[in-house]
């Protein structure tokens, strides 16, 4: 199973592939979409989606998972993030792949145990989980391989 | 000039594509997008993303433009409007068309002197502008044509 984990913004875009082999969690790769272009949002929301389609083009996840997103600073930030969310959904199922979401609680806990880790924990656990020799970087790319392997755990354990 | 007008939204998104021929304003499509699959949200925006580039490929307008919403029932509601106007954004910046954002307020000005106009208004009005034979159906239809005629307004009278 290839899972693409996605940490939606609107500047920049977290992302991760995992592969589980023989139930072992191997990313392949991970990183952040930077979108330029301040104030030109289509600019910068295309970028984002030809970041994304590259993604899956290259490897091939067969599922997408997302972080769900219930707070914002005010309705016009949310908006803001919303249209992030939207081109993330659309480069998705323009692949034909489905996606699933799960809230940050959901995710933190399934990689620290802890609904309400910091951001530093959560990059610690999975460079643990991962056994990577250097914690992932920048912390929206750790986010994407904690919500990949929420994904997993999900998938794996009914009613996890 | 060839404008596109969008009425943005997660369900039913408005457009409407005007063409000013010796000063006049003529219509040249107008109509809404329905998204079907209720709970299926990236499904939904790959309808609303595939209409929109469909009347783009069709009608080849010039520019985009596009209403900007300030307000949501709660941060939940904004980013699924958020959502919709990210792939309506994607599918003029992928059309290499600039996009223009007018407030709600400015939209219901441009048609009918009142920022503070009904639906029903913007409706009686547009079809007075356009001289129509019958109001525009559905209200999202009449607010993008609304729209529409608000960028071209907007181009022809600095400052306006």
């Amino acid at each position: 199973m290839r899972i693409l984990g996605i940490d939606p913004g609107t500047k920049v875009v977290g992302y991760a592939v995992i592969e589980i082999i023989q139930g072992k969690i191997v990313p392949q790769i991970y990183g952040a979409i930077r979108a330029s272009g301040k104030e030109n949002i289509p600019e910068r929301l295309k970028q984002i989606y030809q970041g994304i389609t590259e993604i899956i083009q290259k490897y091939h996840p067969e599922v997408v998972a997302i972080e769900k997103v219930f707070c914002g600073k005010n309705i016009q930030s949310a908006i803001r993030i919303g249209e992030g969310r939207g081109v993330a959904f659309l480069a998705s199922a323009n692949a034909g792949l489905a996606v699933h979401e799960y809230d940050a609680t959901r995710i933190k806990k399934s990689v620290s145990g802890i609904g309400s880790a910091q951001k530093y924990q959560v990059q610690s656990m999975v460079q643990a989980i991962l056994k990577l020799p250097v914690q992932p970087e920048p912390a929206d790319a750790a986010d994407a391989l904690a919500i990949a392997i929420c994904h997993y755990q999900h998938s794996c354990i009914p009613h996890f």
